[in-house]
């Protein structure tokens, strides 16, 4: 089976059209690594996204975001905050990653940020997405947030920096290094090739 | 005539694709805004190219390349410098602009960059794809470094920041701005459609 492995923040606006293209298409196996750009862009100095930070930046990105969700058929609504918390969404998906529901509630909850501007760091939200899905929420919530569950997120974010991750999205097909959802294309040619 | 404004910097290695795919083509009219980064990487408070300043980021630019310039059909060798001085490059641009000359002036230049490694902040070097060109070498190194021009230049650097550009290439469809060579297909849809 071919394999792509999808590194993705789900605070990140350009992760959210990957995960939804991903999570769309069946022809390539998903390897998916859900992580936190916040460490990252720390040890860059930035106690922000860059898309706050540098404002004009900032400022095109959500020029940019209703053209590509409209290119790819995405739905789209700006959030009323950005970046939203991200660490509880990523909790839960890391007990997914290996689950039949992992992409479905990658999607849906990618779709509670950017489609229905659902604050995705409160519990309730994350909560009725499980749910919605056929989970036992209260279940995952617990295991989610258990101490060997953050050892594995904090060990998941020391493995983007060995890989020298930088953004998100990253997608890499073997060794090779594809960044950003503008070169999502090109690896799932890799993937497929 | 469709129209589109490509501001480009000639050190910029995004910038090489995107010259070298408007200069071409024929569909579209090309408004050519050669322009400095520097400047504007300044009021970022960067005193180089973020793919200098981010090591993970700048080393990935270097895998990105030649499988980019593998897409677009176009020849790639990793400078031995980056960036490179593009100042003088830019002024003589600047009195190009409108001439028949400058598409072939900005796809030269570029070329002599990312394909040739050869130091494009040099008299010698920009001579030589003047006179290449047909034209009086002397002449136009001359009136590229007198006053009125370098004014010129601070000016469109001015223009620049008005316009909130904060990278490039930047390409602008009407009011719709379009950021990276990644995006050059939507801008020239757009400009075509």
């Amino acid at each position: 089976m071919k394999e792509i492995a999808c590194w993705f923040d789900f605070a990140s606006n350009y992760s959210y059209l990957s995960v939804l293209r991903l999570a769309r298409q069946k022809e390539v196996a998903v390897q998916w690594k859900p992580f936190l750009l916040g460490p990252i862009f720390k040890e860059q100095g930035w106690d922000n996204s860059p898309f706050v930070l540098q404002k004009d930046k900032g400022d095109y990105v959500w020029q940019d975001m209703p053209r590509e969700c409209a290119k790819y058929g995405l739905p789209w609504r700006q959030p009323s905050e950005f970046p939203r918390r991200s660490l509880l969404a990523a909790r839960v998906a890391l007990l997914g990653e290996h689950q039949p529901w992992m992409a479905e509630f990658c999607a849906r909850t990618m779709l509670a940020n950017f489609e229905h501007d659902e604050d995705i760091g409160s519990e309730a939200v994350i909560a009725t997405i499980l749910t919605g899905i056929g989970l036992d929420a209260a279940a995952l919530l617990t295991a989610a947030q258990s101490d060997d569950n953050k050892v594995r997120l904090r060990a998941r974010g020391e493995e983007a920096r060995s890989l020298h991750i930088f953004g998100a999205p990253t997608f890499f097909v073997g060794p090779d290094m594809y960044w950003g959802n503008d070169r999502l294309t090109d690896a799932l040619a890799r993937a497929t090739g």
